[in-house]
């Protein structure tokens, strides 16, 4: 194992000593010993590799679109999402994901019609331009540098590290060389339908099933990679079905209202199972030195 | 460029020409020269790295399964594909694909509700067994070697190599490496439908859609990597959209019936297209010195 003072942002302690125990078993010579081909790590990235709040980074890239779309055309403003971002109406945002059919006809009209290199251009620009909420700096900078330098560790030691997001596997793409060193062809996620014509990919008004979220990670992983991640990362329920197919799982659990965010909602079936399965359970308050 | 006696197994000509100077153009400093992460290559694999001649090595996998299937329950009978293989009605099975839904009925039942694992081994045991019906030799046996010498030259000058087959992706994964060198999270394919439920991937009765065939292909190409492909290899109409998305396309023609097989049928589209926009065409007879 590359040992040059790994994971320099992590406390010492149970969580560290365990990420550390467990990537030198399986890549020393050993009883767990696994080739290097089959070493693939697979984290979810919303709350996971970067800061998921106040919202998604992704929702802010959208509620940006649907902004200037209704600007554009005022008749939308007489339907979901639209009428939510025209009347500032903040509630109902924040609870979008309580409205699936709106909220899936909102990221489907948000680009649909354009070719993924045209969708690639609106993301970059949004990453170029807009402010994190209450962290002040660019959506860029958002990411957990424990998580990076697990990452690092992880890639050092040949793994072959994927992210496996809920969100858009376009999206995340588009920076997740620069913020995490993850190529691009190493991102899983949702995304739109996509067809070919006129020698281009373009995206469509439909959503990929499954998407992945739940039991559509390991899903996704498999027809990706042909295998079972030899270690995941995730912070809430919908990560709980990849967790579970993995030999090593880790759960990142936000309790630091001072330097990032505190809370469990959406993570109480994960933070049980982790209990029940001895997960690596990784409390950002206690085991990370340093956050952003 | 690695340029140790390159592609040993083609003959001299243009064809080999072309591909060398393409391969050295972009991996070389110069105009056309393209850093290495963006260097995709994605072949087809029925009729392009391997014969599909005078059947799919999938399609005899799949006979063998039904004739399993019709035997352990012989009311099957009754029904198409297995009533062709209790027949033995091989005109019936030469036109399968004239017959799609039978067809998906025969293939999503061949192996339903089983996880991608005992999927595994039930391929694995037909590499392990089956014989090809006219070359004598194990299904391993039956990829060409000047292709294989091509990923080879490609792989070597950093290209990321994948396969991109409208056969069965969870077919080809399992002999990818020991027969071309590329890993199993580099084949992209047509697949079943998977559920994840009790700690495991199962295979279900549907098929993933679009089909990685035709404009499928650009599709599949773009989902699984975020690129189009810089080089790209085919010998039939359903490469042909694979074919015009990327940069250097190669058309194989089977005109070789002494050593393998001389067909146009099925490719008189991609023909047509690679007259059109220059597509290197690849003769098995005059440019491939030695074909298995």
């Amino acid at each position: 194992m590359t040992t040059t003072q790994p994971l320099p942002s992590w406390r010492g302690g149970a969580a560290k000593t365990a990420v550390l125990d467990f990537v030198r078993s399986v890549s020393e010579p050993g009883e767990a010993f696994v080739p290097a081909m089959e070493r693939i790590a697979t984290f979810d990235n919303d709350g996971t590799l970067w800061c998921e709040k106040p919202m998604y980074p992704q929702a802010d890239f959208l509620i940006r679109r649907w902004a200037e779309q209704v600007k554009a055309d005022p008749t939308l403003a007489t339907q979901q999402p639209w009428k939510a971002v025209a009347e500032g109406d903040r509630s109902w945002l924040a609870s979008a994901l309580d409205h699936v059919p709106e909220l899936i006809k909102g990221v489907t009209q948000a680009y649909d019609g354009i070719t993924t290199g045209a969708f690639e251009q609106a993301v970059r620009e949004f990453f170029d331009t807009a402010t994190h909420p209450t962290l002040g700096t660019s959506y860029t900078g958002v990411a957990f540098r424990p998580m990076r330098e697990l990452i690092d560790l992880l890639t050092a030691n040949d793994f072959a590290v994927y992210i496996c997001s809920a969100g858009g596997r376009d999206f995340v793409r588009v920076v997740s060389e620069e913020m995490y060193g993850i190529p691009r062809e190493r991102v899983i996620g949702s995304g739109t339908t996509l067809e070919f014509r006129a020698g281009d990919v373009y995206r469509t008004k439909g959503i990929e099933q499954p998407i992945d979220d739940g039991p559509g990670k390991p899903v996704h992983i498999w027809t990706r990679t042909g295998r079972k991640p030899l270690l995941a990362g995730g912070n809430a329920d919908g990560d709980a079905d990849m967790l579970a197919s993995a030999r090593f799982a880790l759960l990142l659990r936000h309790d630091d209202a001072d330097r990032e965010f505190a809370y469990d909602t959406g993570a109480e079936k994960a933070l049980a199972a982790a209990g029940e399965h001895g997960w690596t359970v990784v409390s950002m308050k206690h085991d990370f030195g340093t956050i952003f």
